[in-house]
């Protein structure tokens, strides 16, 4: 695979030097690996968001792709680092959650190894950047060919992402906010399908004590307009036109969206 | 063309995942696109601001390269997608005039088509995200070798980004802010051909109530010095030496600035 | 050499096309580079941060990568363009000192150029651009295997980076913040190996009137603890569990840090 694609997901910023450390690392063993940044700009330590991010992204990708992930709060304590197969893309991610909303229902289940064969790894190893001691080099191994199951055992056990759940009512779902995007827009949890027949005129969305407009896309409103509307990712999304819905609204990760239709 | 170039130039910020999943699905369609970011800091929806990106950067790319744009505040409503060659450079842009600056007087006309052949769409396209679900498959296809003629039909009409025009005294020019960058400096649509004799001592520039002092190079004073100078662009540039013009002098784009002479 | 790599690193953002034009350019005369965005986020002109920057970085790159690097506050002056060859990297790099940091005690000395001969650049050179008209296309031309020997003649005497030294006391050392990084991290030049037998539980961190509890790692102590411990450039850094320690302490490059200890 001399020219296999690694991407790299990180909370590192730009400012700093540790993306480009790790891209050193991995060009220093695997010198023809195309290394290709999906985002720096996770926001620090912020795993519900890169959840969401990763979630979104990695799927897209040509099957067997490698994917990069450090967002890692847990450095240098006890938690594992892992290798991943789902959705047909391959990661290495520390065991923090932010990977497992991949691992959807009605999918073949994740394979899964915790990286424990040393060898493999940059000596000595730090206490406070194992994705250039450990991720990266693993990376760079992997890209020429090495067998992932001489990375160290399977896993039958991970950390999961806990998000508060959908409720349902009689005349209603109540879900909240998941990401908010570059744009301020909000994306919830709740998916288009789970909408049925109330997908309409007489469905009406509340969120922090506003009713959005529903409309179909943002030119179908005026700038300044708030609206709701199906995502590109096909949940309920909270916008307003040419502008930023979270800060006109004051909200956030987990903020509750609520839709509410007339039987 | 297996290792063709396409660029990414959009608005889409780096903490969403939007731009990594137009990378995946490009890749996923052509694996061996060589994928380029040039920019996802377009401020949200800012047209004005692609342009001038667009202007200075493109033009010096190698002929045929293909560049994909994503500002795009029409999504979704009746608003055309363009395949356009202008100035060498092959461009996958909305239709609203953000590449028109592209196209100068004295060069051979743009080519351009509408994108209607929804054969080499994503299905199904999205109300909200035509980035990943027409202009990314359209990429991958082109950098395959696609004829650009099976895209959709040609176009003579397109929207044309309206800016002010520069104002001619007798003893005077008036123009405007056309850009700022990161630094602060604010870049001017006064070319330095149209200064003629005027470009030297006996000038004056105004803006926001100041004259900045005229210099060949921010070098030539100190810092904190608002200085006018004749940009890489070769236009009139206000910069404050190691400083930031736009927020001292609390201007924007369209803040006016005038050159005046002596006989 | 067709498919080396070439970094970038500077102080241009992203919201600018600054970056982009040098891309253009290069791949303009070595449509098979490699170009890779190490970061285009150091604060404009501040040669100190780009000094740790490169210092951290580009040691982990393969032999004779070539490194363009653009923070350049003296562009258009007498300053002089080098090419660097140090660390077995190689660099592109105006004469400010923000790479003297890569030349250590006790490796072989750097090899220096200074760059003069004008046909390997764009003309005409702009006053305030070096980095398109001059960097970038001799950039390429190395990329192309152009002999080093014939950009200008070698240097012996170059501006170097001054930093205020560590001071060592009877029974402590006292010595300030030279990076912070994108969390917050106050990054020191106290360097592991000269605390010796102090580091342990009988040493005490004092930092703008705080003592932060001396861990192993970030997870050894609660979120919003203030924390020191070896960075992993093995050099003592004061942190905040999952928190912002410049933002807590005020503290900036150049705070002092003292480290104390029991005989």
């Amino acid at each position: 695979m001399p020219d296999s694609i690694i991407t790299l997901t990180t909370d590192f910023g730009e400012d700093s030097p540790y993306a480009a450390v790790m891209k050193g690392v991995i060009l220093g063993l695997s010198p023809h690996a195309r290394l290709m940044d999906l985002t720096h700009q996770i926001p620090p330590q912020d795993i519900r968001h890169a959840a969401y991010f990763l979630a979104t992204a990695l799927p897209y990708f040509p099957r067997e792709t490698l994917h990069v992930i450090v967002v890692d709060p847990g450095v240098g304590s006890e938690r594992a680092l892992l290798y991943v197969e789902v959705m047909d893309q391959r990661l290495l991610v520390p065991d923090n959650g932010c990977w497992t909303e991949l691992d959807r229902a009605g999918r073949s289940p994740p394979r899964v190894r915790r990286l424990t064969e040393d060898r493999y790894w940059r000596q000595p190893v730090s206490k406070t950047f194992h994705g250039r001691d450990i991720l990266a080099p693993v990376a760079a191994h992997l890209s020429l060919g090495l067998d992932p199951a001489l990375l160290g055992p399977s896993a039958e056990e991970w950390v999961r992402l806990d998000r508060p759940p959908v409720l349902t009512g009689r005349n209603s779902l109540t879900g909240h906010v998941v990401f908010i995007d570059h744009f301020g827009n909000l994306i919830t949890n709740l998916r288009q399908e789970s909408l049925g027949a109330a997908a309409g005129a007489d469905m009406v969305v509340r969120v922090a004590r506003e009713s959005p407009r529903w409309v179909h896309t943002y030119a179908d409103a005026g700038p300044g307009t708030l609206v709701a509307l199906v995502s590109s990712s096909r949940t309920v999304e909270v916008a307003v036109v040419q502008g930023n819905a979270a800060r006109l609204l004051g909200a956030g990760i987990g903020t509750p969206v609520r839709v509410e239709w007339i039987d």
